[in-house]
């Protein structure tokens, strides 16, 4: 799955996208993905790989935030406390998409797409998290642009937190 | 959400979930996206106009077979005898999804982007279904072109179909 010396390059995403399954092939672990803000484009970036069928499993969108408790397990009490757009909350869906889907590698998406602030927080406000064998790792960030641009970046993103986890995993 | 007389033509996807999402927020109905081979990119689409979380529920990506049963509910007699490639698994997945995520309207994508035939369907085959409140539509395709535009065109046959159930139901 990985491109050859003489692809053209194509978009950043694409380019992770075929790294990681790459590298999750060669180890055998498998991947599933929790989306909030993405809402199913870091899912559609990774199937777009050929031969992604050997490596993910599927994803869960829970755009409503009440889906994050009822399909991804995440604590209500946290939900309530902190909204939907926290750390903890992006750790806490990706450690449930892994368990709920049987993956080896969790990742997860949340934040503010905009135009309109969420709970307080700023459009472009956004925690990407990865839950992989030994690892757990979540960044936060502040993304400039559109709510295309701040989807795309958020996408981009989780899939280098995902190539850093696993490398070093 | 609709788009402005003066707004560009943007890609039919976007003009279709546009207008999928102004017609379900004015009768008040939520929707949710059950994909296969289309692996996010209906419910990212969706998510894609602004104002979406009025009527996005979510979605399930459910990518590998068994988690069509076990996210989706589907029939693990009917998945066995026909494999994840047929009409009526379609419709069960539309069905699951819609009951799981609490939502009015469900729409469901399975089938075979290539390039490798699976389950002995050539690459393009494509199922298509839409749950309502008062229709149940169906359709079948065998759609020309690579992976991408299997799966492009996979998407903008669902919201079109999800259209016509929504306009009609």
């Amino acid at each position: 799955m990985s491109p050859s010396a003489g692809s053209p390059p194509g978009p950043p995403e694409a380019e992770g996208a075929a790294l990681l399954l790459d590298l999750l092939d060669r180890r055998g672990w498998t991947v599933a993905v929790a989306e909030s803000l993405t809402g199913g484009l870091v899912a559609a970036t990774l199937v777009e790989v050929p031969g992604a069928s050997r490596v993910v499993r599927g994803g869960v969108v829970a755009y409503a935030t009440d889906l994050k408790e009822t399909l991804l397990g995440v604590d209500p009490a946290l939900l309530a406390e902190r909204g939907a757009v926290d750390p903890d909350v992006a750790v806490a869906m990706a450690e449930g998409v892994r368990a709920r889907l049987g993956a080896d590698v969790g990742l997860a998406t949340t934040g503010v797409a905009g135009p309109d602030p969420q709970d307080g927080h700023v459009p472009g406000t956004v925690h990407v998290a990865v839950v992989a064998p030994g690892a757990v790792v979540v960044r936060s960030l502040v993304l400039p642009g559109d709510r295309a641009a701040v989807r795309d970046a958020s996408c981009a993103a989780v899939l280098a937190v995902a190539l850093e986890a696993v490398q070093h995993g």
